[in-house]
């Protein structure tokens, strides 16, 4: 049922962004293609960073046609003209960097040269280095409160 | 095509729980009732907390049939009973006290009489008074974070 999927994207959405709505395809594939493209600033895009992506466009209904475009998108066009695709998506800058940075944290390490990289692609977008410094804080705040549920919840390890 | 949505799943239960394969459906459904279980305690299940629940699981593909179970689903088993269905699910007592805390928030305040509610039913659980504080303060952590990460996401309010 269509409707039970809809409830489900909508749950997601709302938890992780407090939308509303559903967004459009549209805007969706213009957010899903500038993190990559962000965190292909530097031409290595890690396997594990493309699947991190992928995996979140799939779970955030991407459809089939989408997510095959992702699999194998380049990830080199102009990041502002890609992201600006339509104000929903043009307003949500500092959130792909977000989504960028968990993307490059998915093979274990934001190292130096990636943070470089970010950088460099959040500039492109209007996004200062004090603002990425803030939004990379959230990231390690979320992953270390991620870290504590998960020893609290399953101290003996996770059970699947 | 199944295989993606699968590759969504997976994603979500590895954010959530560090999960390196998807739940049998016996598991789940165990799971899902068990929070509904542990949040109408009191009786007293609010729809926008019974929605917070079904939401979550519609997200993280339950079936259509188990949707509509949990919709009109009446709450009243025996957790202990409902949880031990499968071992995965019977290892994860703390997981759904914190997902019941987070139910109970669904409706704005997590207030005195459901966290009465909540400790009398991790006690059945055998889970302690200090535990379930414990996975308190974590959903608190978690919910204070949130409110950090959208206000810096979106400072003039989320476009959707």
């Amino acid at each position: 049922m269509t409707t039970n999927k809809n409830q489900g994207l909508l749950w997601l959405f709302r938890e992780k962004a407090n939308f509303s709505k559903i967004p459009s395809i549209e805007a969706f594939t213009g957010y899903m293609k500038s993190i990559l493209i962000c965190a292909n600033g530097d031409g290595k895009l890690a396997p594990e960073e493309r699947d991190w992506v992928v995996g979140q466009a799939c779970a955030f209904g991407a459809p089939d046609s989408l997510v095959e475009e992702l699999q194998s998108y380049k990830a080199d066009e102009d990041i502002e003209k890609v992201i600006a695709v339509t104000p929903e998506s043009d307003v949500s800058r500092r959130f792909l960097v977000y989504d960028a940075i968990k993307a490059c944290s998915a093979d274990g390490e934001y190292n130096d040269p990636e943070r470089a990289t970010v950088t460099k692609m959040a500039a492109k977008l209007g996004i200062s280095q004090d603002m990425v410094k803030q939004i990379e804080e959230i990231c390690i705040e979320e992953a270390k409160l991620r870290q504590k549920r998960l020893e609290l919840m399953y101290p003996e390890g996770a059970p699947l």
